[in-house]
This record gives structure tokens, sequence and C-alpha cells, in this order.
């Protein structure tokens, strides 16, 4: 069976980068923002619908109650949801198995559990994650505190994501096998360790 | 300045094996229990007591409210308790002064911060803990029920103590710079890699 690495993490934490550096230093496969491209050809939805979807707005997937009975926004947008991720869990396990891999986001560690992934999450401060951005140039335009409350939107979709679909609890250190917290550390450094756990 | 490890670890974790193997690789001093005779001669308490408090029944710490007032079982008892754990920072500030080590529990994460410690914290499934004490050979003529319950306890007095005395929370991600989850690996061979940090 392949190995899979699964990457979870909050915005701005260098999750990514960790990823990314992983798969190098491995010679595995990485994916990312790429599954998103997959799951817009297997639906035929646009990338930014999908994309929209699975970051930024999944208050759609939590139905409405009013008196007795729930509603969701509308049939054929939760149809749509659905089948975004039924297309997403296709593609990871196509993925998964074609070879080793290091995926990052999109409930990988859930939807991979049988090809027993090895499941990260990379977590980090709220001002190291801040310096980051800055430091990457990534919409600095915008007033910090409004900056602020972007990520931390992000973060609280990705875990109503996550939370819906998987039935746990993202970030939550029981669904993970190595939480790194990457506010005092260089990834490049960390990484080229943590890849010998798998050597 | 020294370079600290400290091990925050839930009950049957293997957390204490981590430390003393990661002591072991560095060539850095390890102080786990021996802390506690340390405590007791300091204060002139008996070892038994001073280890009653620190990790059996520190719900002494907690103020009884009757009407609008607040009281301790008894002035003379949360003196002790608070004496034990000025003697707890006097002692793990000298150790950490002396030279490299690892330490196990006794909120080191926290009464250590000036000296900027790398802090782990050691966690496990319900299952593979119970596993790891039967193989250990711990308490096993407990009832298996009645063990679990006791391994809950523990981990919960150590959760109260630390909240009690950091103000911060146990076990939660962002008091330390790793989480390792020791359900599916061999801890040797993640101490062996894992110790490269700090090489």
């Amino acid at each position: 069976m392949n190995k899979i690495i699964t990457i979870g993490r909050q915005f701005g934490s260098g999750g990514r980068e960790f990823g990314r550096r992983l798969a190098e230093e491995l010679g595995y496969e990485y994916y990312d923002k790429q599954i998103i491209s997959e799951i817009a050809k297997k639906t035929e939805l646009s990338e930014e619908y999908v994309k929209n979807v699975v970051e930024k707005e999944p208050h759609q997937l939590y139905p409405i109650t009013i008196g007795r009975s729930m509603f969701y926004s509308s049939d054929y947008e939760i149809k749509q949801i659905q089948s975004i991720f039924e297309a997403q869990c296709e593609i990871l396990r196509e993925l998964a198995e074609k070879s080793n891999c290091v995926i990052v986001g999109r409930c990988a560690d859930y939807i991979l559990d049988k090809f027993n992934p090895y499941k990260i999450f990379v977590y980090a401060s709220m001002e190291s994650r801040l310096n980051r951005c800055i430091e990457r140039n990534e919409n600095v335009n915008l007033p910090l505190k409004k900056f602020k409350k972007e990520m931390e939107k992000i973060d609280k979709n990705r875990e109503k994501y996550y939370d819906f679909f998987t039935g746990r609890k993202w970030g939550d250190k029981d669904n993970y096998d190595l939480m790194v917290n990457t506010s005092n550390c260089d990834i490049k450094e960390v990484v080229s360790v943590i890849s010998k756990l798998f050597k």
C-alpha cells in the first residue's frame, strides 16, 4: 500500500510549505490546490464555485430550522455540495492508489482512512501567522484588524466543513499522529527532521 | 542558556519513556519522580503527602463557596499546597540553571517559561494507553472498567493542578511546540528522529 501523509493546517501556519517540503524530501507526490481543479472537472462546476463551497461558505451545509422542520438553502444547492464532496472522495482515493503522496487539506485524513495515512496538523500562534502572511505579502493592503478577522473566518469555515463531513473535530489532537507548532521554528529544518519518520 | 525540554503527558501514553529516551539520546539530564523527593526535602513534608497534593487530590485547590464567601478546606492546608508549588518552582529553576535537561510533568513548561523550553505533549488513544499499562503490568489486578476510571481520574487531576497554577489549559495545542500521538508508533524510533531537532 502507498504511503500517504495528510496535512491539516491553520491558515498562515505554513502548513502548505510544510507539506510541499515534506513531499520534496521524500520524493512523494504533492497535492493541494490542484484537487479543486480536478473536482471542478469531474463535477463540471466552475473552479470558483467549487472553491467557494470547499473553502469559503460551508454555512450552506447547515440546515435552517423553521418550526420543527429543517431546510437547506435549496435542494439543488445541497445536491451540488454533496456531489462536490463525493468527487473529492473519488479523486483523493485515485491519487492515494497511484503513488506515495502528501495531501494538504480536503478532509484527506478522514477520506483516506482505509489507506492508514500518517496525519499531521500544522498550527501556530495568531501573531506568528499574521507575521508570516505579512512576510509573504498576502493581502497586506487590508487593515490588520480586518485581515485577522478574515484569517479567523477562513479557519472557522475549514473547521465547519471538516466537522460536518467527517463527524470529527478539526484540529483536535486525537485525530492526528503529530501536531507541529510552527510559531518558533524554521519549517525547512523541522521538515528535514520529521521526514526521517518515513525513511 | 541551557536547553530545556519539557514533557506533558497523558497517563499511559509513554510520556516518561519518551522523555527518558530523549534525554539519553541527547545526553541531557532527566528529571521526573525525583522532583517529588526534592520538594519533600525542601518543605519538610512527607513524600507521600507531596505526591498526594501534586498528583492525586488537586480538588483541594479549589475553594468552596458558601453564600458570597469562598473557603478552602483549611488555611493551613492551602498554605501547604502553596508552599509545595513554590518549592517546585525553586527546584525546577535550580535544575534548569544547572544543565541541559528533559523534565517530565510538574508544570515545568510554565514554571520555566523564561528559559524558553521546547514543550512536548505526549498522548495516545484510550485503547493504546490501556494496552500499554497491561503490557507493563501496571495495576492489572484491577477490573478493566475500574482501571480505566482510575486513568481518567489521574489525568483529570493533572489537568486541574496544571490549569489552576498556570492559568493555561493542559493538553491544549497552543501551549506546546510539538504534540506526539504514540498510539501507532514505536516510541524508541520516534524519539531517535525527534531528538535530531535538538542536535
